[in-house]
């Protein structure tokens, strides 16, 4: 498995295909998803999102971080998105790609890190991983991405 | 005072003026609106920001707003950005700017809006305002803007 941190032009397509695969994203995530890699890919740095892939020995996308400083903040940076592949899934390799991507994030002078998640049943797992990884919920709100669906943030202290 | 939602080439210096001209926000904040006026001159609708502009009879920018409905959720809005012009304040300018943009993003089918404010002193006349105009803290993230400096994040029911 080999770290990748420069973007090439077919990692449009293939996190599109990782993201759907996963079997966990609405179609409107997915989208959304691909777009970050696509403005990323037009604007570079200035699109202000940083991308950490992993990749098999054949360049086979095994999944993928998407991160960055939170514009306005000092340090502050933003976990926006984790994927893992399935044939790849419970290896391991979400926790490494959480490890490699606050370690990248603390070399840009991030001081904390923050993660959005879901109030909703299907997001147990997910909370459960990131508390395995340090993380605290810092805040709760109501009714965010639906009536009765909150956003869950999670906080973790890189300093 | 005219109402105008639709964005024009001259609005990116005419906002970058104005909130420079407020004396509130800081030149990396000013940037920020002043990008968030030309990514939406050159991708349009698609760039998921709208804009409420109140001009005066000459077409002179009194104040705006910049806000719309935040990705991946179902119906919740975010106010990201309200600036009034020094010579436009306490004229109750700050609240019809924001009962219209409630107004608009209603008719989009918003039903709960969002602001983020700060924690830190400057920001006391902000969240007093917002609490006149029926906005509740809904959750607050410590040490997120800087070291001892929180979010405040604001909500109103708009159904």
């Amino acid at each position: 498995m080999r770290w990748r941190c420069t973007l090439q032009a077919s990692d449009a397509a293939a996190v599109g295909t990782l993201v759907a695969d996963t079997g966990f994203f609405s179609p409107d995530e997915t989208l959304i998803a691909i777009e970050l890699v696509e403005e990323t890919l037009t604007r570079g740095k200035e699109s202000g999102y940083e991308f950490l892939f992993a990749d098999d020995p054949e360049g086979q996308l095994l999944g993928y971080t998407c991160y960055g400083p939170i514009p306005a903040t000092q340090s502050s940076f933003d976990l926006y998105w984790i994927a893992v592949s399935p044939q790849a899934q419970r290896q391991g390799m979400g926790a490494k790609l959480v490890r490699e991507t606050e370690s990248l994030a603390k070399q840009q002078g991030a001081t904390r890190m923050f993660v959005d998640t879901a109030g909703r049943a299907e997001y147990v797992p997910t909370r459960a991983f990131y508390e395995r990884m340090g993380y605290h919920v810092e805040a709760s709100i109501t009714d965010f991405y639906a009536p009765g669906d909150a956003k869950v943030i999670y906080a973790k202290s890189l300093a």
